[in-house]
């Protein structure tokens, strides 16, 4: 791999962690790429049980208990996408817990999104109560309720949130989903050895999964951390490694969950607690975002001398620490990588644990957040970063002096309320013409495509060449920051049409939405725009890209993108091509159901002529 | 592979089967076996992410995510613990359901054991309400709501039913555990790519998980079968194939739950019903147990002219089939093998599917059981199964006339009235030598070890001819019925000591504790018999054994045995062998933690040596 990464920053860090004997992503990509399985690329391969391992070959059709290729591939498919929804549904319930917390009086949290709760209230049915607290309990406390619901009932989520066409169309196929803990239940049950081994109706579960996590996990989630951060607006960032300043105390918040990171940020605020720094010989404490984390914080809260912005997503992992200048990494629920203890060790820093559920080789800080020991987490965090700050100073350090603006904060209300309070301004530009369509970008990043975030970024420049809004969210959004593409500069790259638009409105041609968690979110902006046309969700002019998936949460994404009606594409190819009806299924059938499918493909240019196609068909269809 | 059976039974229609030129297990055993995988049979592949398939080896010592061997080992042996968590939750949750239905006054099943329904609103602390079906409503309530119970709350289940000696071990481990949906939740989480990479974290999080699913599902899923069902009680029962007449209309369910089963059972009794299929020129309906389905139900319903026996274990499916008179095939929850489909059309048999999880291609009776339609789907079942008997009415069948006897029934209730109210009998018995220890004995059946039970028998055998009381669950313990060691004669093949003791109490060295779900029953006897003895469960000379694990049930009870502090031997080798901590770990250094560990090993003389060794090191301490 000549290069490890499109951003500059990147590559100059790798170099540092070669010529210093450390093997990181790149080289451990190289090392795999020598002994790949086939079956395994293929999804033909299956260690349930112990009459196997077994493979699909021309040896023999079926695994030793009889299972097809159709089935093992979609069984092997399925048992990602249970991790995902496990995953989206742990956050979930960290938000709750940490509202409810709230609500009881309890934590170091508070309720800074009042308008939002009591419109949620109003929503769910649970009313205003006499105090803020008492209806963020109750809020709470039917979220929690929703995510235990049995899946022999119907989520009253799906029913409050969902469109009533897509409604409609999940009750006639059975996929109308219960909540998730209980869908997760039934799948991975179901997945093990002699159950469910018809891949149709494993597909079909599997769909019904990932519309209990959007509506019970993912988009409650995001109103929750709304209702306790305050909603994105959209306002100036920086991105990129060179945000990061040795002289100072830096913390990096890492993983997906902002609860530690907030809390971290409120604290360094404190004029007494940057004091302690300063005695140790620092310039001060900083917190620099670091991949999901991050992106949930420069979401919300503004960048100051304290909370300075991003670095960028989860492949800078490795190359952030090498920079010698990280004091405390502190990882939460989801895509800490297993080397970070050999990283610190090597380039002067910390890791913490801030999660129950990540532990590290190596990593010895475990400080399990629960919303009651936030402050004192975040005390401790800041303790032990200032002790690694005493002892790493004057060491060496290397810093790539790459940083660049990026305007984030978007959301369904701050768009309508850029919008002027309506959507009639978009639609209008989507109607005649000046935006084609748009994209939602929801991605992680991988190399198995080339370097980190270069098919990513060559997607998003294509798209908006064309006069296609792109809105992206995941580590693909980062991607598109550190490249440039979310500051106004980069309106120079769009088509006339959408160049028009967002010198218009003052935006750039990509919005960010976020994280991946934010799927949600662009669900409800679908739904919306969706709502203001009435039209259902497929007939619009709308479809998702995934140009770099890396892990299992993006993968339930695609599926609930499909069943939700969307043209979605997928890169690189999932391992399913093992079986030719799965791939059928997903790619073609799939749409006379849901009227979404997978498309896939990892060239730019042919990636963005099947969705321009994909948006001209629906304009056609909708005579705009 | 000479023979797929110690049975001679199924060796016999396996070879109408061949020459019928179909494939069976052994065929597409033989043809795996040509193209093992080496990786994955050690644990070191990994296919989470788009940066996969990884593998440990000569050029990689890690995966692209940094993921180490040991890591990479136990995460992929924890996947599986989740899915056997999973169905046993599952079940336990249709279980719950079923009572709070009874309770609702709903529903096709009754209250068979009041005295237990009593006992355990007391144990429970719910109390006695003013009706029986008020008091089954409060019980099903409150096994519903440990099953949702947090993972950050203890849980009350197995504050209640579990020894304290363990509970301070557990706690001290930080592996008490919640219920099992959220400790699924966890777990899965932890198990995704970039989470919990430390196999120890990885490893205490399987162990709570095991306990979790030992105290909220399976002690309460049989308590529960038991209300509803009665509990078991020591009486004749008949296995083996040739159970079946081919001039009857015979029914098969086949699974793990009772459910369907028993309402079947219950309207095959009446005459009206039977009238049905003697007018169809048929000597009338019998229901014909097959695999843990048929276990549940032999230690409950006695056997008549309408309940004949079990079949035999889960290898048996699709030989059954092949006898070609079988009607109708009723498949719930776990263990159908993708094949039935295909069996069922050449062998003129129909199948049903009575659990929403169970999808096999080629069926399409889908009769999804909820408590409130037992009786429909059991009336459909029957008709359908008729109508098949029509159809296949003097065409070509082949029933081995191979029938055995044996005692089936025996339960922690009914050792203690077998025993005169006390448990002193046995452990005089023990305490004299007589009785030298005790096995648990839970195991599936495969073919890795050799022709289907040929350990397991093997196994049984060596313990009682060393005085070792064998208790046996699971398909391992149809094994030992079909083989006749649950019968009176068997206890002629017993050492001196234990022959006495079973000729005096009139029961068979090896005593039927019913199915793999039953692990939770063995778990309470075990747990009695401490009590009595004022010692920890790991004192005691007592053993398990797994001589032929299939699946991922399994492997989470084996977990929970080893939790529990017991010797616990599993056979074929799971897949760890790639990651020496790990086996070591799993095979030593946990028993300086819960007392318990795993043993290996794949011959019976050898399995017995370590566990008699283990017992012997036991009565040494306890002075006995």
């Amino acid at each position: 791999m000549e290069k490890v990464s499109s951003h500059g920053s990147i590559n100059e860090l790798h170099e540092r962690v070669k010529k210093d004997g450390m093997s990181s992503l790149p080289e451990r990509f190289e090392a795999q790429e020598k002994t790949r399985c086939n079956y395994c690329k293929q999804g033909l391969s299956c260690q349930l049980c112990s009459h196997g391992p077994c493979r699909i070959t021309k040896y023999a059709d079926r695994g030793v208990c009889g299972i097809d290729a159709n089935g093992m591939v979609m069984r092997n498919l399925v048992h990602l996408h249970v991790f995902g929804t496990a995953a989206y549904s742990h956050h979930a319930k960290t938000a709750f817990k940490t509202l409810k917390a709230v609500g009881e009086g309890k934590g170091f949290y508070e309720i800074k999104n009042e308008e939002m709760l009591n419109n949620v209230a109003d929503t769910l049915g649970v009313g205003r109560q006499d105090s803020v607290k008492q209806t963020a309990l109750k809020v709470a406390e039917f979220f929690l309720n929703e995510l235990h619901r049995d899946s022999d009932e119907e989520s009253k989520l799906v029913e409050i949130f969902a469109p009533e066409s897509r409604k409609r169309i999940w009750k006639d196929m059975g996929i109308f989903p219960g909540g998730p803990l209980h869908e997760i239940l039934d799948t991975e049950t179901r997945c093990m050895t002699n159950i469910d081994s018809d891949y149709v109706s494993l597909a079909k579960m599997a769909f019904r999964m990932a519309i209990s996590m959007a509506y019970c996990s993912q988009i409650p989630l995001e109103i929750v951390q709304d209702i306790l951060f305050g909603s994105p607006t959209p306002h100036e960032t920086f991105v990129d490694v060179g945000i990061i300043d040795k002289d100072y105390v830096n913390i990096l918040p890492n993983g997906h969950e902002p609860f530690v990171g907030a809390a971290v940020i409120k604290l360094a605020h404190r004029e007494d607690i940057q004091q302690l720094a300063r005695d140790k010989g620092a310039k001060g404490i900083r917190v620099v975002g670091s991949i999901e984390t991050g992106q949930e914080l420069i979401q919300r809260f503004p960048t100051d001398d304290v909370f300075v912005g991003l670095t960028g997503n989860w492949i800078n992992q490795e190359y952030v620490m090498a920079t010698g200048a990280v004091d405390l990494f502190a990882v939460d629920m989801n895509c800490s990588v297993p080397t970070l203890g050999i990283f610190a060790d090597k380039y002067n820093s910390t890791v913490a644990s801030v999660s129950k559920l990540v532990r590290i080789v190596g990593v010895n800080n475990n400080f399990d957040y629960t919303p009651e020991n936030a402050e004192e987490i975040a005390g401790k965090l800041i303790t032990i970063a200032i002790d690694n700050f005493v002892k790493r100073k004057g060491k060496d350090t290397l810093i790539p002096q790459k940083k660049q603006s990026a305007i984030v904060g978007f959301s369904t209300e701050s768009v309508l309320k850029a919008l002027g309070g309506t959507l009639t301004p978009l639609l209008d530009a989507v109607k005649q013409g000046s935006i084609k369509g748009i994209t939602a970008l929801v991605s992680c990043s991988t190399l198995t495509n080339g370097p980190q975030d270069a098919l990513t970024v060559a997607v998003a420049k294509e798209l908006i060449k064309r006069d296609i809004l792109v809105l992206s969210a995941g580590c693909g959004n980062a991607a598109l920051q550190v490249a440039g593409l979310q500051s106004l500069d980069a309106i120079a790259l769009a088509g006339a049409g959408l160049q028009s638009v967002c010198k218009a409105l003052g935006v750039p041609p990509a919005l960010s939405f976020g994280t991946c968690t934010d799927t949600g979110r662009l669900a409800n902006l679908v739904t919306a725009v969706a709502g203001a046309l009435g039209v259902d969700v497929s007939q619009l002019p709308v479809a998702v890209t995934a140009p770099e998936f890396m892990e299992q949460k993006a993968t339930i994404d695609a599926l609930f993108a499909v069943a939700f009606g969307l043209y979605t594409h997928v890169s690189p190819v999932p391992a399913v091509t093992g079986a030719p009806d799965v791939v059928k299924l997903l790619t073609q059938d799939i749409e006379n159901l849901t009227g979404g499918k997978i498309a896939i493909g990892d060239d730019p240019v042919q990636i963005v002529n099947g969705i321009e196609d994909h948006i001209m068909k629906k304009r056609k269809a909708l005579g705009i």
